[in-house]
């Protein structure tokens, strides 16, 4: 570990810390079990359900962890950030909590649920193109002029300390897993995961699931290098953007694979998630079951902890109602 | 209580007897939170969630009580039921656990997924149309012919202090609530809620919800006396059976009052459940949200416990996306 990033100075105290900050502000989500998709994987599946936090996402951890932080001086200011959707809620969210301003760049494709939930928690929304050169322009401008602080949504130690406290509780509640998979889009979550597992539960594999049309995680992970796709198209709409310095650090330092799944084996994987453990959750959040029913020679026999990150959703556009 | 039915009989020692029989079989299912829900109705509501058992409903805990109780000479012949959907499979779930046959008959219009639960678990189905009489003589037919002991899904005291576990969970995980609210279809639920929390939290409030469409109980406890219809029709067809003696014991003697809703009220409500919950819940189950948006005079600023009775959906067929 010879690189400089600020997450590299990240330790499980500061995973601690953010917990007893946090706590007041998230839920401990329960772990929901299913023998019929046990069958199925032939694993033991144990699935974190962080679609349960109140703003239907893990990432309230983060942003939580970011918001209460804050300095009185720093929190007058509010804060901005550029997201997806579950980001800009929860930071929203957080900022709500704490009675501050808060500014989120979406794009303008972007669910309807989202950007709704975003208004409810009090956000202003500044809408961009779907592209990550479109994002960071039009963020840019909101903060010069808004001042606020810069809450990334997950290349910041501060949030990947916030997301770290999710695998924590797992760890609890289930007494200990061979293998741990999350989604992967920027990061955030399996840099918090790493974070956690390789100081608590070091032979606890950690895999990470992308889309197979999204697939820069992969790509990165396998070169070893950062490699960005520009607007990638998925239905995984929580899992577009790009690593950056600060999940790199953790991804290529403690990520033991990166599995990918097409988008036919999300929308298949997250009817499943609805019918047998009877949760609503995201297409981002189906991929890690996509992965694990492709590849029973890595979790068959398995005790695996599964992060379900997010759970909201356009009830009125269900992808396996689509023509 | 001049009454001399089996129910009567029953005390909160046959509760925890079935609770500590049934632990190894079911979930202590998790009670949810929902902010925006809270909001909106102006109570603290407490979701107990028996959607995620395994069988997707409240109902594997009276089914494994009745199941894990019998003598292994009466077990060796097997079990037989009617239901409407739910019990069957739960009953399929607790025999299938213990080994032994289940018989049961379904109407033929119980939704697929149920049938095809039902029949994942081991259980064998007999159809029958959709009315009580047509169901009772095809059960007498099928009864006869396999000699199993009968588990009738709600008037039957071994199956109602299996349900009343639930509540017991309920009032330990919430730290006590000011009224409980259940749905109300043959009473097993509430006669189980009823029989719990009279004993163990007598100043908390017991409300019933029923659709108007299928509003027998509510009108059996206005008059005093059971009614029945023969063939009610309701989205929320895990309700549709009459009060039988052992449920109208609990019925008139402890429910605080019944409301109703419109099938219109009811899908309203089970979109919300599905939107802020995130939990997949099944038509019946949203009957208690949708009175508590109607009756703000009973629920207003109360600790309300909530039992999500089921989830098994046909996700192919959602009632809000139906012409």
């Amino acid at each position: 570990m010879l690189d400089h990033t600020p997450a590299a100075d990240l330790t499980i105290d500061d995973m601690q810390t953010a917990h007893d900050r946090i706590k007041p502000y998230i839920r401990r989500t329960p772990v929901l079990r299913s023998d019929f998709l046990n069958d199925l994987t032939g694993a033991q599946l144990f699935f974190k359900c962080e679609n349960f936090q109140e703003a239907g996402a893990f990432k309230v951890r983060g942003a939580c962890n970011a918001v209460f932080g804050l300095s009185e001086d720093m929190a007058a200011r509010g804060v901005c950030t550029h997201s997806s959707g579950n980001h800009a809620l929860s930071l929203s969210y957080a900022a709500g909590r704490r009675g501050i301003p808060c500014n989120v760049v979406m794009p303008h494709t972007a669910p309807q649920a989202k950007k709704d939930a975003v208004r409810r928690y009090g956000g202003t929304i500044t809408e961009c193109e779907p592209s990550t050169s479109s994002r960071e322009a039009t963020f840019a401008e909101v903060q010069a002029r808004t001042g606020g602080e810069f809450v990334h949504p997950y290349n910041d130690p501060r949030v990947i300390a916030g997301q770290a406290t999710c695998s924590a509780e797992m760890l609890e509640q289930t007494g200990g897993v061979d293998a741990v998979i999350a989604p992967i889009g920027g990061g955030g979550m399996i840099s918090g995961t790493c974070l956690t597992v390789s100081n608590l539960a070091s032979e606890t594999a950690i895999y990470a699931a992308e889309p197979e049309q999204a697939d820069d995680a992969y790509r990165s992970f396998k070169a070893g290098h950062i490699i960005a796709d520009d607007a990638p198209k998925t239905i995984a709409d929580g899992l577009l953007v790009p690593l950056k310095e600060n999940t790199w650090h953790f991804v290529s330092n403690d990520v033991t694979d990166i599995f990918t799944a097409s988008e036919d084996e999300i929308v298949e994987a997250m009817k499943l998630g609805w019918k047998y453990l009877r949760v609503v959750m995201e297409p981002s959040s189906a991929v890690p079951l996509a992965t694990i029913l492709k590849n029973p020679e890595a979790f068959g026999g398995k005790r695996v902890g599964v992060i379900v990150t997010g759970g909201n959703v356009d009830l009125d556009k269900l992808p396996w109602l689509q023509g």
